[in-house]
């Protein structure tokens, strides 16, 4: 079992997007250099956490991306979500049916007992990652993290994060 | 998130494995057949499954697979991580470490918390798998499963499997 590695990317920069002030957006390429990324591999992850509407993408050019709802409000689950697609790992190829004796459709009414248990464990899974939220994850990093990283990390928000003109949405309190 | 199909394979060979007679075994080839899949592909499986010590392969013209310790000792987590392999889903890059600012290995010798809660959710996903026994799902599909698919698969069991003259290690006592 393999997640893509666009997951961790994907989280840094829904992290990194949670600590930007009031309706402020950052750049793709800003969050590429933050993770020693490519943007172009990045923006496929920014447009999948888009269309799943965690982050919003501001156009224009002091545009970028900002969460579309506050931290408290994400969690892992909704982000892997996005990114992996919704799909359980175990997929069922019903292999039960192909074999010699050929019975009706009718007898596989009934879900396959071994899928019904991987799915039971896939349930467990995404329980655990929607009880993980984003502003936890956040509160976290600043509490327990090396000083020099949390450092770091606000000075490269405050140096790159856009300020918007008009704020006629206030996004950020909704 | 995706599982290889291989782990379906896998646990119904156990499953039917769990069916077989005493210390009677089962070919790889009864099995494809059982299931409509490639034997050489099968193979492979059986193979990680034997490595893992949850099957054993017996040589010789009667011989064949057989469970290498009563099924209920067998979970399907032992079966999912013989075929997946034990790496966790995800696999921390430590793209934190990667950006502009370059802070010695000091800084990042706490465990990242992104990683630290997507293990934690795995570790819920396995509790759940190792909570599933085989003998359960066997059990479950016995008084569940369509009573046609019951009889198709104890009348293919009993067709295939290889009795074994000899008996000196009563592996099914153990």
């Amino acid at each position: 079992m393999k997640l893509g590695e666009g997951v961790e990317a994907a989280i840094h920069c829904a992290a990194m997007l949670a600590g930007v002030d009031g309706n402020s957006t950052m750049s793709g390429a800003a969050m590429a250099e933050a993770f020693g990324l490519s943007p172009s591999y990045l923006l496929k992850h920014l447009n999948q956490l888009t269309t799943a509407r965690i982050l919003e993408s501001v156009p224009g050019p002091a545009g970028g991306y900002r969460l579309a709802r506050p931290a408290e409000r994400i969690t892992l689950l909704n982000i892997v979500l996005a990114v992996e697609g919704r799909e359980p790992a175990f997929r069922c190829g019903e292999i039960r049916q192909r074999g010699p004796v050929k019975l009706d459709a009718s007898a596989y009414v009934k879900p396959c007992g071994i899928n019904a248990a991987m799915l039971r464990a896939e349930r467990a899974y995404r329980a655990a990652l929607a009880e993980a939220k984003l502003s936890d994850i956040v509160a976290d990093f600043m509490k327990d993290a090396d000083p020099r990283t949390v450092a770091a990390s606000c000075v490269f928000v405050e140096r790159h994060q856009r300020l918007q003109k008009f704020n006629s949405q206030a996004k950020r309190e909704r």
